[in-house]
């Protein structure tokens, strides 16, 4: 390990987290707070220590793919940590455990919450909640190397840690564009969104953190009653940004460069489509019975799909109570997830889509031995080596499932329950079943539960490998 | 699909269970049964399909790979179908598709029943269950293959589509010889472990079936409470049998070949002798408040991690009311099964093994990107056909485990129920918790519930591949 490089991006992240801290604080002043000053104390905090890092230029640069990896999981773990500071400063939140679980819970855009009651809390905690999940939804590393092309190395290895699904494609030659790309269309569908919702009625500051919530898939609410106390036309148009915004952004890519053809075709998104138009219909029908309209219905079903397979986890109805089909279909929409390449979490359509075309490689080997039988993607064939690493890829996330769901059933909760808070928050998700159904909250666990889903949120957002790496013994040695 | 080869051997697969049927007949003549004439309606019924069948010879042999795993699935459903009409007829079970599901559980070595009254049965009833999961445990069709070379092509397609685990060995290199071994093995092991019951106190009927239950890890009981009113020692040495049947079977070959000390090496035997230890370990500090004496507390534990690794499925204590952490114990237990080339079910010691082995790689090479890493085991570097089959087969479990929960979830049970359901039939196991807790049964599941389940315990007996393949129309194109 390069610590010297290492050392060097921890004080630019703090630098960086002490800028966004700002924003909480204006509003906090806005809102006449006094417990902004919160932020502006942890701004300070972050400050220096992000200077005192940044006092030695690293001697030699070198940003591989193992550095890449752990500055990126270590990253996660300071932001988190130090993004907590000023909920207990405020009083907002009183344990310091329960402030990293929710700012943890922010970052990896997973949604679920420590807080009986969200309303009790001040503008600025409520808008520093929810601008992680707009800061953590297309991932900060990927921002900062946009900014920093000082780190040496290549950057694509801390997108490599940071972005969704099985491989990283550069959309242009150059990664900086790449980047700026990314960011133009994250950041123009959140601006989009959000005067739609103005021009539904809500107000500015709630449209922002609704947005925030949104677009990131992460799906903390500024309401006890999450979403369900808005009008239907406002869940329409959240149901509608949250699917948009768990489909593959090579899709907006292609349609900007004009490539139609190429943006309805891809496979991805087909499958995550037909998918959710499936779930919609399949529970629609399940759930008619508990609504008086067909229109209500169908909405109540479109939100609760849209918000549980793009893994953002608001919630306008109480799904615990539904029918048990209708959980199991949702149940399976959580574990899915949304596409490769979006905010969303999950295991990724892509992942599903290899997996599929693996198992029907599979058969058909069995009935013509002597076929040659290539995986394709997108007409594209795949490298043994993609497919070959989803697959370990679904088997640690197996074993982190196995072992957390371990650890967290010595707390004495139901099976339900546990299960469901380890896949809530392993896939960012949110809300889960039983005690931490979509009207509950996750702070009844014990500490060490929940240390063990704030490794789970951060795990599931870097998508497992950084996180194992860190723990690793091996990878903390020193390089020669 | 060569039809003339499928053909032939249904034939002597019913007239091999028209001759297994003698038995349940005789041991109902012994008790005086007028109802165990239908054992000798159905091996008529049987005999009289099987020498149809058999008349015509085929032209063309050739027992390919696609043949026998054809072969192998289609004989495991006509053999539980047909073993299922003499307790209809008997009218030891009213329902016909309650009664598939008895034979199919039976022969799959699952050891789930539809039953709410065991001891209400025919002895002839009894012993036609139980005596299944003997047939079943080692497999008919391997056994078939050692006594009917005539078959042409190569006899170990069968034994490839019927053994358990991702890859199979001769142990010699005769076929024949092989298949001698392993019998030999098992029944021996059968014959020891009814010796110590009948010296433990219990009469010849009990000790054989409940022997049968043990060493093809079965778990039907001829008990309504299963074996909790047997004595301690009954209990330990069904413990210690059951363990024993969950080995990988090379270990007594290497054993009967005085080769000690590779026999103690083996990694998969030392994993699942390992968590075995360490389930019991942590079991037995959870529940020894539920138990008076020590001795009790560990025994308990024993049995029941004995009976759910080794997927037999009987039961000595109602684990559904031991602690959260226990029963989470005790699922992971019931998924991660026994040793490949034993008679046990689930995922297997050795796909756990080579998922683990392909973690470490996988971070190994994150850390080292130019190091070349081997999946080795036992000293032997793996196939990478090997390690891409078994991650395709937890794939394929995943998914037939999804697709069985969403169908069995319509009846509108509990989601612990439902999934616990699925996993115990899909893995062989028996019992799962809540509503088919090791108290309870399945009657109360529809019919399509009940199909669904049929459909699961014979895909997990059978390793999936085989039932997949039946269902795939391009299987059933007729050869060119």
């Amino acid at each position: 390990m390069n610590y010297g490089v290492v050392a060097y991006i921890m004080g630019w992240i703090l630098k960086a987290e002490a800028a966004f801290m700002v924003l909480p604080f204006v509003v906090g002043l806005l809102y006449r707070e006094y417990s902004t000053y919160s932020y502006l104390i942890t701004a300070g905090i972050c400050l220096v220590c992000g200077l005192l890092l940044n006092i030695k230029k690293p001697k030699k640069g070198g940003l591989f793919l193992k550095e890449g990896f752990f500055v990126v999981a270590l990253g996660w773990i300071i932001m988190s940590v130090f993004g907590a500071i000023p909920f207990v400063i405020s009083g907002d939140i009183e344990r310091f455990i329960d402030a990293v679980f929710e700012t943890a819970s922010g970052f990896s855009t997973t949604g679920s919450t420590i807080l009986t009651d969200v309303e009790a809390m001040s503008h600025a905690g409520l808008f520093w909640r929810s601008f992680t999940h707009l800061l953590g939804g297309m991932g900060v590393f990927v921002f900062l190397s946009a900014l920093l092309p000082m780190l040496g190395g290549n950057p694509i290895n801390l997108m490599k840690a940071e972005s969704t699904g099985p491989s990283v494609d550069k959309l242009v030659p150059r990664m900086k564009d790449t980047v700026k790309i990314l960011y133009s269309i994250y950041l123009a569908m959140a601006a989009t969104e959000c005067i739609i919702l103005l021009i539904c009625g809500l107000d500015l500051f709630e449209a922002l953190c609704t947005t925030f919530g949104t677009v990131g898939t992460g799906g903390f609410g500024i309401r006890n009653d999450s979403l369900a106390s808005l009008s239907p036309a406002v869940q329409w148009v959240v149901t509608i940004f949250m699917i948009l915004s768990g489909v593959n952004y090579s899709m907006y890519f292609l349609i900007l460069r004009k490539k139609f053809k190429q943006a309805v075709t891809l496979e991805e998104v087909r499958l995550y489509l037909f998918i959710i138009v499936l779930a919609v219909v399949a529970i629609s029908f399940n759930i008619s019975h508990l609504y008086p309209t067909t229109s209500e219905t169908v909405r109540q079903a479109s939100f609760q799909v849209g918000t549980l397979i793009t893994s953002t986890g608001f919630a306008t109805a109480d799904f615990d109570l539904w029918p048990e089909f209708s959980k199991a279909v949702l149940v399976f929409c959580m574990f899915m997830g949304a596409c490769a390449g979006s905010t969303g979490g999950g295991l990724k359509m892509s992942r599903i889509l290899i997996m599929i075309k693996s198992m029907k490689k599979q058969i058909t080997t069995l009935i013509h031995p002597r076929a040659v039988v290539k995986v394709r993607m997108d007409g594209n064939v795949l490298d043994d080596e993609v497919v070959h690493s989803t697959m370990v890829y679904v088997s640690i996330f197996v074993s982190i499932f196995a072992i957390s769901t371990l650890i967290v059933s010595l707390d004495g909760n139901d099976f339900t329950t546990n299960f469901t808070a380890v896949l809530a928050t392993l896939n960012n998700m949110g809300p889960g079943l039983n005690k931490v159904g979509p009207t509950c909250n996750f702070s009844f666990f014990s500490d060490l539960s929940k240390l063990t889903l704030i490794f789970d949120m951060l795990a599931g957002r870097l998508e497992l490998l950084p996180l194992l790496l860190i723990m690793a013994p091996k990878s903390w040695r020193k390089n020669l």
